[in-house]
């Protein structure tokens, strides 16, 4: 008799979009004569860069012909890809990652939400509070958690992330085995120095844990002494896997691409005390149960690292960050402090000791802006909501005015 | 302590291909004159089809203008393949099929790979021998198996396709609750009847089973009497999920997309007896771990369904299947006996008694030309070669040429 998985039973059924949704509907209704402006969801809005848009043409061309059609690719991404990668995110930045470390994927989704499979069952883990729920709802399933109540897991290790340490919790006191960081911050917008990742880097390493770094937004970065990559700092080459995306640095969201750098040093143990390399151990998850990138996505991909693919996304970043400075004035303009939307896409507003979901309605009900209510991103996340730059300069502009005029 | 998936180590490090790759090695090394021809790999060598490219053109197009382009997409697929899906290869045919059962993703080795996710590990679990290893081994580091020895899992149960059964086996004696079946069958080419498939419906039916069912090569049926779904079996729509593919249907290896079939009525039972609708499983499981496939290749696949794209992957097949055809021919003027090849790509060859291996050498040594030793599909592949008919047609007549100079 077919029997599920009982791990998802415990599963949270998280209602925050379906509730965010409810309640613009409603003020739709109630308001249809105006144009509701959503800066809520983490999404891209700006065109494909030209050189992406070239690339997927001749991509397109490439596998109309017989001479130059490409069938399966190598599961672990094209070296055209894996070579650029390596050169211009890492080796150009004194990082020593070489194209074998790094596995090409569809999505940073998919791999911070597999990456878990690789470890025994009884392992103990640590995520931010607030959260990007997949890091959670991945663990729950694989069986790590025990029931949820008061919006936690038990058995999971939250960090929490409040003003008193910048949102950049310390890590835990107590030992963990697997770390989930995300750094520019999902959904704060912190981003963290050289000298607060050494600490996370320490404790794993006298600790025997592994990291997982999330860099998803390490595309907004703009202060030379910020790290851009966990390798920038020493000994995280072997104790840390970093996630890196072309979602929000080249506005692939639709496209799908993303890579999972996995140094040659990681090792972990078996129950019997033996070493492996944790590059081995990802590489046959990843050849068993994926069959490479899309191959005009990868060309699009590679033409991201050209000196006209890189002064685009430049460009490109720059807009949101723009965008995330007008809604930080605009915020600081009605009485509120917010935090992040500096090298970073997200701000995160303190809703003046109110409820996130009072502050939500109040800008839905007043200007007709939907922004994400913190508390959805879990406990720590209560009196915040998150307001995110992606979205057009006019919209963001229309959105602050109202904001101003309705609040201030 | 980071410690590792104990399953992992259970896996058998298949030399299969590394063998295979060596021997061809030795033999280009001794014969630097000689062309290899390769008809080992299942994978496509035409180009795309035309209507598809014109949607990859057309999609890039879409991504770089602000009022088309296109985020994030709805992680089970845009309405407008899914639709097509839904019309073209289920309701076309009587089957019972809607949009909202249909999961679209970037592969079929991922989405047979991650579906026993949602089941309970104590699950027994039944194979095909010959398999496709994909089966096998994401339940293997699921847990669901012993240890490996004599070129098979302890714990699974295997189905052996064999010469007296047509390689289309009965369903096990004992009670399973998970059956993966695959037809038209990779390695052997073999294809199931309505009154075959309804055999295992029937099983499944009867013990509370579930049928996962590959039909990854239905593109390459031509006989109106054979069934391309399994929802074709009355009571199928019950207890099985069917798994389809654009890779061999419309040359898509390199481009990434397929889709999942979760009928609304199919319920597992959790450990209280409580009943859950398996397609909301697994509607969590694909928004939680996968992030929606790339629109320019959704596009491509939804072109695939227009009236010129049907006529283009019809041509295309059709392509494949003559190759087939003159590969059958030519192994039997050699004097040996094949299977499969018909409504199939994949023609079976029986080594005449011989070991697989020695069967393969012969062909390498004396012709040129590269298949897979049955062996490495599992036992029951032993005395057996799979050769592939996705090469140019070029290249097949001239394999076949040389195989028969040399060997009739």
């Amino acid at each position: 008799m077919i029997t599920i998985n009982e791990h998802y039973r415990k599963l949270n059924k998280s209602y925050l979009f379906v509730d965010i949704a409810k309640r613009v509907r409603e003020f739709q209704d109630a308001h249809p004569d105006t144009e509701v402006i959503k800066l809520g969801i983490g999404d891209v809005t700006r065109p494909l860069p030209p050189a992406a848009v070239r690339a997927l043409h001749d991509a397109a061309d490439e596998m109309a012909r017989p001479d130059t059609f490409r069938g399966y690719g190598p599961e672990q991404g094209y070296d055209f890809l894996r070579e650029a990668i390596a050169e211009h995110d890492f080796r150009s930045r004194g990082v020593n990652i070489t194209a074998d470390d790094i596995f090409v994927s569809d999505g940073s989704k998919c791999d911070t939400g597999n990456f878990q499979e690789l470890f025994a069952q009884a392992q103990t883990v640590a995520v931010p509070d607030p959260v990007y729920p997949v890091y959670v709802d991945t663990n729950v399933m694989a069986g790590r958690t025990g029931a949820f109540s008061d919006g936690r897991y038990e058995g999971l290790v939250y960090m929490e992330g409040t003003r008193e340490n910048g949102f950049v919790p310390p890590p835990p006191e107590q030992d963990v085995d697997l770390l989930y960081l995300c750094f520019p911050n999902n959904p704060t917008g912190a981003t963290a120095t050289r000298e607060q990742l050494a600490r996370y880097v320490d404790y794993a390493r006298e600790r025997g844990a592994l990291i997982l770094f999330d860099a998803a937004y390490v595309a907004f970065i703009r202060d030379p002494d910020l790290p851009q990559s966990i390798y920038e700092i020493p000994g995280a080459e072997t104790c840390a896997v970093e996630f890196r995306s072309f979602s929000k640095t080249a506005g692939f969201t639709g496209l799908r691409c993303a890579f999972t750098v996995v140094p040659e040093r990681v090792e972990v143990r078996d129950a019997d005390g033996g070493m492996h390399r944790l590059r081995d151990l990802w590489s046959r998850r990843h050849t068993t149960k994926f069959n490479g990138a899309s191959f005009p996505v990868q060309r699009a991909a590679a033409a991201v690292y050209s000196p006209e693919g890189q002064t685009q996304i430049r460009e490109l970043n720059d807009g949101y960050l723009e965008n995330a400075r007008i809604i930080r004035e605009g915020i600081a303009s009605i009485g509120l402090t917010s935090f992040g939307g500096v090298n970073s896409p997200y701000v995160w507003v303190d809703a003046g000791g109110h409820p996130s979901w009072e502050l939500f309605d109040r800008l839905l009900n007043s200007a007709g802006v939907v922004t994400t209510p913190g508390a959805g991103f879990g406990p720590a996340g209560e009196g915040f909501i998150r307001i995110s730059a992606f979205n057009d300069r006019e919209k963001v502009v229309t959105a602050m005015d109202r904001i101003r005029s309705a609040l201030a």
